[in-house]
Protein backbone atom coordinates (compact mmCIF):
# COMPACT_ATOMS: atom_id res chain seq x y z
CA UNK A 1 0.00 0.00 0.00
CA UNK A 2 1.59 3.29 -1.13
CA UNK A 3 2.30 5.59 1.75
CA UNK A 4 -0.09 8.31 2.27
CA UNK A 5 1.54 11.84 2.77
CA UNK A 6 0.03 13.73 6.27
CA UNK A 7 1.42 17.25 7.26
CA UNK A 8 0.56 18.84 10.19
CA UNK A 9 0.72 22.92 10.06
CA UNK A 10 0.78 24.87 13.06
CA UNK A 11 1.23 28.12 13.75
CA UNK A 12 3.25 26.76 16.95
CA UNK A 13 4.82 24.01 17.83
CA UNK A 14 2.38 21.90 16.10
CA UNK A 15 2.47 19.45 18.84
CA UNK A 16 -0.97 19.32 19.34
CA UNK A 17 -1.57 19.15 15.41
CA UNK A 18 0.20 16.14 15.76
CA UNK A 19 -1.21 14.49 18.95
CA UNK A 20 -4.39 15.08 17.19
CA UNK A 21 -3.73 14.12 14.12
CA UNK A 22 -1.98 10.53 14.93
CA UNK A 23 -4.95 9.51 17.16
CA UNK A 24 -7.55 10.13 13.94
CA UNK A 25 -5.19 8.00 12.04
CA UNK A 26 -4.54 5.11 14.05
CA UNK A 27 -8.17 4.59 13.64
CA UNK A 28 -6.76 3.44 9.68
CA UNK A 29 -4.23 0.38 8.76
CA UNK A 30 -2.46 2.99 6.73
CA UNK A 31 1.11 3.61 6.46
CA UNK A 32 2.34 7.14 6.85
CA UNK A 33 4.60 9.63 5.95
CA UNK A 34 4.54 12.91 8.45
CA UNK A 35 5.73 16.01 7.32
CA UNK A 36 5.42 18.22 9.89
CA UNK A 37 5.03 22.47 9.48
CA UNK A 38 5.53 24.17 12.75
CA UNK A 39 5.52 28.26 13.17
CA UNK A 40 3.57 29.03 10.25
CA UNK A 41 2.32 32.12 11.58
CA UNK A 42 2.71 35.08 8.08
CA UNK A 43 0.95 35.03 5.41
CA UNK A 44 4.41 34.62 3.27
CA UNK A 45 4.94 31.03 5.02
CA UNK A 46 1.21 30.01 4.66
CA UNK A 47 1.78 30.38 0.79
CA UNK A 48 4.95 28.28 0.71
CA UNK A 49 3.07 25.39 2.57
CA UNK A 50 0.25 25.64 -0.07
CA UNK A 51 2.77 25.22 -2.56
CA UNK A 52 4.59 22.30 -0.71
CA UNK A 53 1.70 20.18 -0.21
CA UNK A 54 0.64 21.00 -3.56
CA UNK A 55 3.60 19.72 -4.80
CA UNK A 56 3.66 16.51 -2.83
CA UNK A 57 0.01 16.32 -4.40
CA UNK A 58 1.51 16.55 -8.46
CA UNK A 59 4.24 13.61 -7.51
CA UNK A 60 2.36 11.15 -5.09
CA UNK A 61 -0.85 11.61 -6.95
CA UNK A 62 -3.05 11.11 -3.97
CA UNK A 63 -4.20 13.57 -1.83
CA UNK A 64 -2.46 14.58 1.13
CA UNK A 65 -3.80 14.84 4.49
CA UNK A 66 -3.69 18.13 6.03
CA UNK A 67 -3.99 18.56 9.90
CA UNK A 68 -3.98 21.82 10.80
CA UNK A 69 -4.95 23.61 14.53
CA UNK A 70 -3.99 27.40 12.96
CA UNK A 71 -5.06 30.20 15.59
CA UNK A 72 -4.35 32.67 12.51
CA UNK A 73 -7.82 33.24 10.09
CA UNK A 74 -6.40 34.66 7.01
CA UNK A 75 -3.35 32.25 7.30
CA UNK A 76 -5.85 29.45 7.72
CA UNK A 77 -7.87 31.11 4.67
CA UNK A 78 -5.00 30.89 2.61
CA UNK A 79 -4.25 27.72 3.80
CA UNK A 80 -7.41 26.28 2.77
CA UNK A 81 -8.23 27.88 -0.34
CA UNK A 82 -5.19 27.32 -2.31
CA UNK A 83 -4.13 23.45 -1.00
CA UNK A 84 -5.30 21.03 -2.87
CA UNK A 85 -4.93 18.11 0.34
CA UNK A 86 -8.11 16.92 2.27
CA UNK A 87 -7.91 19.69 5.37
CA UNK A 88 -9.09 18.79 8.77
CA UNK A 89 -8.84 21.71 10.85
CA UNK A 90 -9.61 21.44 14.50
CA UNK A 91 -10.39 25.06 15.52
CA UNK A 92 -13.18 25.77 13.15
CA UNK A 93 -14.88 22.71 14.20
CA UNK A 94 -14.65 23.00 17.78
CA UNK A 95 -14.47 26.67 18.21
CA UNK A 96 -17.56 28.33 16.91
CA UNK A 97 -19.90 25.75 18.97
CA UNK A 98 -18.01 27.25 21.91
CA UNK A 99 -18.16 30.98 20.83
CA UNK A 100 -22.18 30.03 21.12
CA UNK A 101 -21.91 28.50 24.17
CA UNK A 102 -20.06 31.17 25.99
CA UNK A 103 -21.32 34.06 24.27
CA UNK A 104 -18.02 35.62 23.32
CA UNK A 105 -15.76 35.73 20.79
CA UNK A 106 -12.16 33.38 21.06
CA UNK A 107 -9.07 35.26 21.13
CA UNK A 108 -7.06 33.36 18.31
CA UNK A 109 -4.84 32.89 20.60
CA UNK A 110 -1.81 30.96 18.94
CA UNK A 111 -0.59 27.80 20.84
CA UNK A 112 -1.19 26.71 24.00
CA UNK A 113 2.55 27.10 25.30
CA UNK A 114 2.72 30.94 23.91
CA UNK A 115 4.95 32.43 26.87
CA UNK A 116 4.93 29.46 28.56
CA UNK A 117 8.25 30.62 29.79
CA UNK A 118 7.08 33.24 32.07
CA UNK A 119 4.11 31.40 33.80
CA UNK A 120 3.81 29.91 37.48
CA UNK A 121 2.72 26.33 36.06
CA UNK A 122 5.69 26.22 33.49
CA UNK A 123 7.76 27.35 36.27
CA UNK A 124 6.34 24.45 38.41
CA UNK A 125 6.97 21.70 35.68
CA UNK A 126 10.53 22.63 35.01
CA UNK A 127 10.78 22.26 39.12
CA UNK A 128 9.59 18.98 38.76
CA UNK A 129 11.67 17.68 36.57
CA UNK A 130 14.21 18.81 37.92
CA UNK A 131 12.94 17.14 41.71
CA UNK A 132 11.83 13.99 39.88
CA UNK A 133 16.10 13.58 38.23
CA UNK A 134 17.47 14.49 42.02
CA UNK A 135 15.36 11.85 43.17
CA UNK A 136 15.65 9.25 40.57
CA UNK A 137 16.96 5.62 42.02
CA UNK A 138 16.81 6.16 45.25
CA UNK A 139 19.34 8.71 44.71
CA UNK A 140 18.52 11.05 48.15
CA UNK A 141 16.14 10.75 50.78
CA UNK A 142 16.20 14.35 51.44
CA UNK A 143 12.80 16.14 50.31
CA UNK A 144 10.91 13.39 50.22
CA UNK A 145 8.05 15.12 52.27
CA UNK A 146 7.96 17.11 48.89
CA UNK A 147 7.15 14.44 46.46
CA UNK A 148 3.71 14.02 45.43
CA UNK A 149 4.22 10.20 44.42
CA UNK A 150 6.91 7.98 45.44
CA UNK A 151 7.44 4.78 42.98
CA UNK A 152 8.94 1.63 44.31
CA UNK A 153 9.52 -1.61 42.22
CA UNK A 154 12.90 -3.97 41.35
CA UNK A 155 15.21 -2.67 39.19
CA UNK A 156 13.91 -2.15 35.42
CA UNK A 157 10.31 -2.24 36.31
CA UNK A 158 9.52 0.96 34.72
CA UNK A 159 10.02 3.11 37.87
CA UNK A 160 12.14 5.86 36.00
CA UNK A 161 10.55 6.61 32.51
CA UNK A 162 6.82 6.73 34.64
CA UNK A 163 8.72 9.38 36.95
CA UNK A 164 9.85 11.81 34.25
CA UNK A 165 6.91 11.31 32.49
CA UNK A 166 4.80 12.29 35.27
CA UNK A 167 7.17 15.49 36.09
CA UNK A 168 7.45 16.17 32.08
CA UNK A 169 3.45 16.02 31.62
CA UNK A 170 2.03 16.70 34.40
CA UNK A 171 4.22 19.10 36.53
CA UNK A 172 4.46 16.53 39.55
CA UNK A 173 7.44 15.79 41.68
CA UNK A 174 7.75 11.82 41.64
CA UNK A 175 10.34 10.32 43.79
CA UNK A 176 11.81 6.47 42.87
CA UNK A 177 13.05 3.82 44.95
CA UNK A 178 14.37 0.41 43.92
CA UNK A 179 13.75 -2.34 45.62
CA UNK A 180 16.26 -4.72 45.91
CA UNK A 181 17.60 -7.63 47.87
CA UNK A 182 18.83 -6.17 51.44
CA UNK A 183 15.20 -4.58 51.46
CA UNK A 184 13.66 -8.16 50.54
CA UNK A 185 16.25 -10.11 53.32
CA UNK A 186 14.89 -7.57 55.78
CA UNK A 187 11.40 -7.82 54.79
CA UNK A 188 10.95 -3.60 55.35
CA UNK A 189 10.74 -0.79 52.59
CA UNK A 190 13.51 1.25 53.07
CA UNK A 191 13.22 3.43 56.25
CA UNK A 192 12.97 6.22 54.68
CA UNK A 193 9.74 6.02 53.09
CA UNK A 194 7.72 4.91 55.77
CA UNK A 195 6.76 8.09 56.70
CA UNK A 196 5.10 8.50 53.06
CA UNK A 197 3.17 5.00 52.49
CA UNK A 198 0.45 7.38 51.28
CA UNK A 199 2.17 8.42 48.86
CA UNK A 200 3.99 5.16 47.52
CA UNK A 201 3.10 3.31 44.12
CA UNK A 202 4.20 0.09 43.32
CA UNK A 203 5.24 -0.87 39.91
CA UNK A 204 5.44 -4.59 39.09
CA UNK A 205 6.09 -6.51 35.88
CA UNK A 206 6.06 -10.28 34.72
CA UNK A 207 9.86 -12.21 35.29
CA UNK A 208 9.59 -13.33 32.15
CA UNK A 209 9.51 -9.99 30.79
CA UNK A 210 11.83 -8.63 33.35
CA UNK A 211 14.47 -11.14 32.66
CA UNK A 212 14.14 -10.07 28.76
CA UNK A 213 14.92 -6.61 29.65
CA UNK A 214 17.36 -7.13 31.97
CA UNK A 215 19.08 -9.23 29.48
CA UNK A 216 19.33 -6.52 26.99
CA UNK A 217 22.02 -4.47 29.46
CA UNK A 218 23.52 -7.49 31.59
CA UNK A 219 23.28 -10.78 29.32
CA UNK A 220 23.42 -14.00 30.56
CA UNK A 221 23.71 -12.45 34.76
CA UNK A 222 22.34 -13.97 37.38
CA UNK A 223 20.62 -10.54 37.65
CA UNK A 224 18.64 -11.16 34.26
CA UNK A 225 18.26 -14.66 35.09
CA UNK A 226 14.72 -15.80 34.99
CA UNK A 227 15.46 -17.58 38.35
CA UNK A 228 16.08 -14.14 40.01
CA UNK A 229 13.98 -11.91 38.36
CA UNK A 230 10.97 -14.60 39.50
CA UNK A 231 12.16 -14.30 43.49
CA UNK A 232 12.47 -10.63 42.76
CA UNK A 233 9.60 -10.35 42.19
CA UNK A 234 7.77 -12.48 44.36
CA UNK A 235 9.51 -10.47 47.04
CA UNK A 236 8.73 -6.77 45.69
CA UNK A 237 4.83 -8.04 45.60
CA UNK A 238 4.51 -9.34 49.03
CA UNK A 239 6.22 -6.68 50.62
CA UNK A 240 4.08 -3.79 48.81
CA UNK A 241 0.90 -6.63 49.23
CA UNK A 242 1.64 -6.06 53.45
CA UNK A 243 2.04 -2.41 53.63
CA UNK A 244 -0.97 -2.07 51.43
CA UNK A 245 0.45 0.28 48.75
CA UNK A 246 -1.26 0.26 45.47
CA UNK A 247 0.64 -1.39 42.39
CA UNK A 248 0.27 -2.16 38.81
CA UNK A 249 1.66 -4.36 36.13
CA UNK A 250 3.86 -2.83 33.76
CA UNK A 251 4.15 -5.68 31.96
CA UNK A 252 1.59 -4.35 28.81
CA UNK A 253 1.25 -1.12 29.74
CA UNK A 254 3.19 2.28 28.19
CA UNK A 255 4.09 4.68 30.54
CA UNK A 256 1.06 7.07 29.68
CA UNK A 257 -1.16 4.17 30.46
CA UNK A 258 0.88 3.99 33.51
CA UNK A 259 0.82 7.36 34.33
CA UNK A 260 -2.76 7.65 33.63
CA UNK A 261 -3.59 4.83 36.34
CA UNK A 262 -1.29 6.10 39.23
CA UNK A 263 -2.90 9.58 38.53
CA UNK A 264 -6.50 8.15 39.17
CA UNK A 265 -5.05 6.20 42.54
CA UNK A 266 -2.92 8.94 44.01
CA UNK A 267 -5.16 11.96 42.99
CA UNK A 268 -2.49 14.37 43.61
CA UNK A 269 -4.23 17.91 45.07
CA UNK A 270 -1.83 19.65 42.67
CA UNK A 271 -2.13 18.89 38.80
CA UNK A 272 -0.93 21.46 36.38
CA UNK A 273 -2.21 21.12 32.48
CA UNK B 1 -16.22 34.83 36.08
CA UNK B 2 -17.69 31.17 37.33
CA UNK B 3 -15.17 28.21 36.39
CA UNK B 4 -16.39 25.89 33.66
CA UNK B 5 -16.27 22.28 34.26
CA UNK B 6 -14.65 20.38 31.39
CA UNK B 7 -14.91 16.86 30.91
CA UNK B 8 -12.32 14.80 29.45
CA UNK B 9 -13.99 10.98 28.12
CA UNK B 10 -11.75 9.03 26.65
CA UNK B 11 -11.45 4.78 26.33
CA UNK B 12 -7.66 5.10 26.87
CA UNK B 13 -5.59 7.25 28.49
CA UNK B 14 -7.27 10.14 27.76
CA UNK B 15 -4.05 12.31 26.73
CA UNK B 16 -4.99 13.09 23.24
CA UNK B 17 -8.49 14.33 24.60
CA UNK B 18 -6.58 16.57 27.15
CA UNK B 19 -4.41 18.00 24.45
CA UNK B 20 -6.65 18.79 22.16
CA UNK B 21 -9.02 20.39 24.70
CA UNK B 22 -6.60 22.11 26.17
CA UNK B 23 -5.52 23.99 22.65
CA UNK B 24 -9.34 24.65 21.47
CA UNK B 25 -9.69 25.94 25.05
CA UNK B 26 -6.91 27.98 25.61
CA UNK B 27 -8.55 30.19 22.86
CA UNK B 28 -11.04 31.82 25.10
CA UNK B 29 -10.31 33.92 28.16
CA UNK B 30 -11.69 31.22 30.79
CA UNK B 31 -11.32 29.42 34.19
CA UNK B 32 -11.78 25.74 33.71
CA UNK B 33 -12.25 23.50 36.07
CA UNK B 34 -10.52 19.84 34.55
CA UNK B 35 -11.80 16.50 35.19
CA UNK B 36 -10.46 13.52 33.47
CA UNK B 37 -12.29 10.44 32.79
CA UNK B 38 -9.55 8.11 31.28
CA UNK B 39 -10.67 4.30 30.32
CA UNK B 40 -14.07 5.00 30.07
CA UNK B 41 -14.52 1.54 28.12
CA UNK B 42 -17.69 -0.69 28.69
CA UNK B 43 -21.51 0.50 28.58
CA UNK B 44 -21.67 0.50 32.30
CA UNK B 45 -18.60 3.36 32.82
CA UNK B 46 -20.42 4.95 29.59
CA UNK B 47 -23.61 5.42 32.20
CA UNK B 48 -21.83 6.02 35.29
CA UNK B 49 -20.15 9.19 33.16
CA UNK B 50 -23.88 10.61 31.89
CA UNK B 51 -24.68 10.31 35.75
CA UNK B 52 -21.40 12.34 36.87
CA UNK B 53 -21.68 14.91 33.98
CA UNK B 54 -24.90 15.31 34.84
CA UNK B 55 -25.01 15.95 38.53
CA UNK B 56 -22.19 18.53 37.75
CA UNK B 57 -25.10 20.51 35.38
CA UNK B 58 -27.47 20.22 38.18
CA UNK B 59 -25.14 21.77 41.06
CA UNK B 60 -23.77 24.53 38.62
CA UNK B 61 -26.64 25.13 36.35
CA UNK B 62 -24.02 25.44 33.55
CA UNK B 63 -23.34 23.27 30.51
CA UNK B 64 -20.18 21.18 31.23
CA UNK B 65 -18.16 21.26 28.07
CA UNK B 66 -17.41 17.56 27.24
CA UNK B 67 -14.66 16.76 24.77
CA UNK B 68 -14.47 12.96 23.88
CA UNK B 69 -12.05 10.26 21.95
CA UNK B 70 -14.61 7.42 22.27
CA UNK B 71 -13.39 4.84 19.27
CA UNK B 72 -15.94 2.56 20.44
CA UNK B 73 -19.75 3.77 18.87
CA UNK B 74 -21.73 2.17 21.51
CA UNK B 75 -20.14 3.68 24.26
CA UNK B 76 -20.13 7.56 22.43
CA UNK B 77 -23.65 6.47 22.18
CA UNK B 78 -24.62 6.30 25.28
CA UNK B 79 -22.52 9.22 26.33
CA UNK B 80 -23.81 11.76 23.67
CA UNK B 81 -27.38 10.41 24.05
CA UNK B 82 -27.40 11.12 27.93
CA UNK B 83 -25.23 13.80 28.52
CA UNK B 84 -26.41 17.16 29.02
CA UNK B 85 -23.00 18.70 28.17
CA UNK B 86 -21.73 20.28 25.22
CA UNK B 87 -20.10 17.47 23.78
CA UNK B 88 -16.73 18.08 20.97
CA UNK B 89 -16.40 14.71 19.47
CA UNK B 90 -12.85 14.69 18.25
CA UNK B 91 -13.54 11.39 16.17
CA UNK B 92 -16.70 11.56 14.47
CA UNK B 93 -15.78 15.15 12.70
CA UNK B 94 -12.71 13.94 11.15
CA UNK B 95 -12.60 9.98 10.89
CA UNK B 96 -15.84 10.26 8.59
CA UNK B 97 -13.90 12.64 5.83
CA UNK B 98 -11.32 9.75 6.12
CA UNK B 99 -13.04 7.09 5.63
CA UNK B 100 -14.50 8.88 2.67
CA UNK B 101 -10.86 9.72 0.95
CA UNK B 102 -9.31 6.27 2.04
CA UNK B 103 -12.52 4.12 0.81
CA UNK B 104 -12.10 2.15 3.71
CA UNK B 105 -13.44 1.98 7.19
CA UNK B 106 -12.05 2.62 10.39
CA UNK B 107 -10.68 0.39 12.54
CA UNK B 108 -12.00 1.68 15.86
CA UNK B 109 -9.22 1.05 17.81
CA UNK B 110 -9.07 2.41 21.08
CA UNK B 111 -6.03 4.51 22.14
CA UNK B 112 -2.87 5.82 20.19
CA UNK B 113 -1.03 3.91 22.83
CA UNK B 114 -2.58 0.61 23.07
CA UNK B 115 -0.35 -2.27 23.22
CA UNK B 116 2.61 0.26 22.58
CA UNK B 117 4.71 -1.77 24.84
CA UNK B 118 5.28 -4.41 22.50
CA UNK B 119 6.07 -2.26 19.51
CA UNK B 120 9.48 -1.38 18.26
CA UNK B 121 8.98 2.77 18.40
CA UNK B 122 8.19 2.21 22.04
CA UNK B 123 10.87 0.51 22.95
CA UNK B 124 13.53 2.92 21.02
CA UNK B 125 11.83 5.32 23.04
CA UNK B 126 12.59 3.87 26.57
CA UNK B 127 15.79 3.23 25.14
CA UNK B 128 16.01 7.29 24.16
CA UNK B 129 15.05 7.69 27.69
CA UNK B 130 17.82 5.66 29.70
CA UNK B 131 20.47 7.22 26.62
CA UNK B 132 19.66 10.66 27.79
CA UNK B 133 19.17 10.42 31.42
CA UNK B 134 22.82 8.76 31.17
CA UNK B 135 24.10 11.03 28.94
CA UNK B 136 22.64 14.38 30.86
CA UNK B 137 25.16 16.80 32.17
CA UNK B 138 27.99 15.26 30.20
CA UNK B 139 28.38 12.66 32.60
CA UNK B 140 29.98 10.22 30.01
CA UNK B 141 31.21 10.46 27.04
CA UNK B 142 31.02 7.13 25.85
CA UNK B 143 28.53 6.06 22.90
CA UNK B 144 28.24 9.48 21.56
CA UNK B 145 28.16 8.46 18.44
CA UNK B 146 24.64 6.88 18.67
CA UNK B 147 23.92 10.51 20.03
CA UNK B 148 21.25 12.04 17.85
CA UNK B 149 21.33 15.37 18.79
CA UNK B 150 23.86 17.06 21.27
CA UNK B 151 22.83 20.05 23.27
CA UNK B 152 25.58 22.49 25.12
CA UNK B 153 25.15 25.72 26.76
CA UNK B 154 26.08 27.30 30.24
CA UNK B 155 24.73 25.96 33.50
CA UNK B 156 21.12 26.48 33.61
CA UNK B 157 19.92 27.42 29.99
CA UNK B 158 17.71 24.50 29.50
CA UNK B 159 19.51 21.48 28.19
CA UNK B 160 18.19 18.87 30.34
CA UNK B 161 14.44 19.46 30.75
CA UNK B 162 14.92 19.97 26.18
CA UNK B 163 16.91 16.55 26.36
CA UNK B 164 14.69 14.40 28.12
CA UNK B 165 11.21 15.97 26.34
CA UNK B 166 13.37 15.33 22.77
CA UNK B 167 13.63 11.61 24.36
CA UNK B 168 10.14 11.22 25.92
CA UNK B 169 8.48 12.56 23.06
CA UNK B 170 10.70 11.83 20.02
CA UNK B 171 12.33 8.98 20.90
CA UNK B 172 16.14 10.42 20.54
CA UNK B 173 18.52 9.73 21.69
CA UNK B 174 20.09 13.23 23.14
CA UNK B 175 23.42 14.25 25.23
CA UNK B 176 24.04 17.42 26.36
CA UNK B 177 27.16 18.89 27.80
CA UNK B 178 27.58 22.05 30.06
CA UNK B 179 29.99 24.65 28.76
CA UNK B 180 32.11 25.45 31.63
CA UNK B 181 34.93 28.46 32.81
CA UNK B 182 37.41 25.54 32.06
CA UNK B 183 36.55 25.49 28.40
CA UNK B 184 36.34 28.94 28.31
CA UNK B 185 39.66 29.48 29.19
CA UNK B 186 40.94 26.91 26.63
CA UNK B 187 38.83 28.56 24.05
CA UNK B 188 37.88 24.67 23.14
CA UNK B 189 34.70 22.52 23.27
CA UNK B 190 35.29 19.67 25.69
CA UNK B 191 37.11 17.60 23.32
CA UNK B 192 34.91 14.72 23.25
CA UNK B 193 32.24 17.00 21.53
CA UNK B 194 34.47 17.63 18.24
CA UNK B 195 33.93 14.93 16.05
CA UNK B 196 30.39 15.56 16.25
CA UNK B 197 29.71 18.98 15.34
CA UNK B 198 27.21 18.50 12.99
CA UNK B 199 25.03 16.96 15.68
CA UNK B 200 25.73 20.21 18.08
CA UNK B 201 22.86 22.53 19.13
CA UNK B 202 23.43 25.73 21.38
CA UNK B 203 21.22 26.60 23.87
CA UNK B 204 21.86 30.42 25.47
CA UNK B 205 19.64 32.79 27.54
CA UNK B 206 19.54 36.24 28.54
CA UNK B 207 21.78 36.82 31.03
CA UNK B 208 19.62 38.69 33.32
CA UNK B 209 17.48 35.73 33.48
CA UNK B 210 19.70 32.72 34.32
CA UNK B 211 20.79 35.01 37.11
CA UNK B 212 17.65 34.95 38.42
CA UNK B 213 17.10 31.15 37.66
CA UNK B 214 20.41 30.41 39.35
CA UNK B 215 19.41 32.64 42.60
CA UNK B 216 16.73 30.55 43.47
CA UNK B 217 19.11 27.63 43.76
CA UNK B 218 22.64 29.20 45.23
CA UNK B 219 21.32 32.99 46.56
CA UNK B 220 23.85 35.39 46.62
CA UNK B 221 26.28 33.19 45.17
CA UNK B 222 29.06 34.35 42.38
CA UNK B 223 27.58 31.72 39.94
CA UNK B 224 24.18 33.34 40.24
CA UNK B 225 25.75 37.06 39.81
CA UNK B 226 24.81 38.54 36.95
CA UNK B 227 28.05 39.77 36.63
CA UNK B 228 29.51 36.23 36.10
CA UNK B 229 26.30 35.38 34.00
CA UNK B 230 26.77 38.28 31.75
CA UNK B 231 30.69 36.56 31.17
CA UNK B 232 29.74 32.96 30.46
CA UNK B 233 26.58 33.98 28.32
CA UNK B 234 29.33 36.03 26.15
CA UNK B 235 32.09 33.79 26.17
CA UNK B 236 29.51 30.18 25.18
CA UNK B 237 28.01 32.00 22.51
CA UNK B 238 31.09 33.41 20.54
CA UNK B 239 32.13 29.81 21.06
CA UNK B 240 29.20 28.34 19.71
CA UNK B 241 29.50 31.28 16.98
CA UNK B 242 33.35 30.36 16.47
CA UNK B 243 32.08 26.71 15.42
CA UNK B 244 29.60 27.15 13.37
CA UNK B 245 27.04 25.34 15.24
CA UNK B 246 23.23 26.44 15.14
CA UNK B 247 21.77 28.07 18.39
CA UNK B 248 18.77 29.65 19.86
CA UNK B 249 17.88 31.85 23.27
CA UNK B 250 15.67 29.29 25.52
CA UNK B 251 14.46 32.83 27.52
CA UNK B 252 11.45 33.06 26.26
CA UNK B 253 10.45 30.00 25.08
CA UNK B 254 8.79 26.55 26.55
CA UNK B 255 10.66 23.26 26.31
CA UNK B 256 8.01 22.45 23.61
CA UNK B 257 9.54 24.71 21.28
CA UNK B 258 12.94 24.70 22.03
CA UNK B 259 12.50 21.25 20.85
CA UNK B 260 10.49 21.57 17.86
CA UNK B 261 13.03 24.49 16.70
CA UNK B 262 16.02 22.01 17.12
CA UNK B 263 14.12 19.44 15.09
CA UNK B 264 13.53 21.89 12.19
CA UNK B 265 17.32 22.21 12.60
CA UNK B 266 18.66 19.23 13.35
CA UNK B 267 16.52 17.13 11.47
CA UNK B 268 17.14 13.61 12.48
CA UNK B 269 16.73 11.10 10.23
CA UNK B 270 15.22 8.86 13.25
CA UNK B 271 11.75 10.45 14.38
CA UNK B 272 9.59 8.21 16.31
CA UNK B 273 5.66 9.32 16.15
Amino acid sequence: MTNRSVFFVSDGTGITAETFGNAILAQFEYEYRHIRLPFIDTITKAHQTVEQINACYEKEGLKPIVFTTLANEEVLDVVSRGCKGLILDMFSNFVNPLETEFQTKSNHRIGRFSDASKSKAYHDRIEAINYSLAHDDGQTQTDLDKSDVILVGVSRSGKTPTSLYLAMQHGLKASNYPLIPEDFERQVFPPALLPHLSKIFGLTIQPERLSEIRNERRPHSRYASLENCKMEVLEAESMMRRYGVRWLSTTTKSIEEIATTILQEIKPERLIY
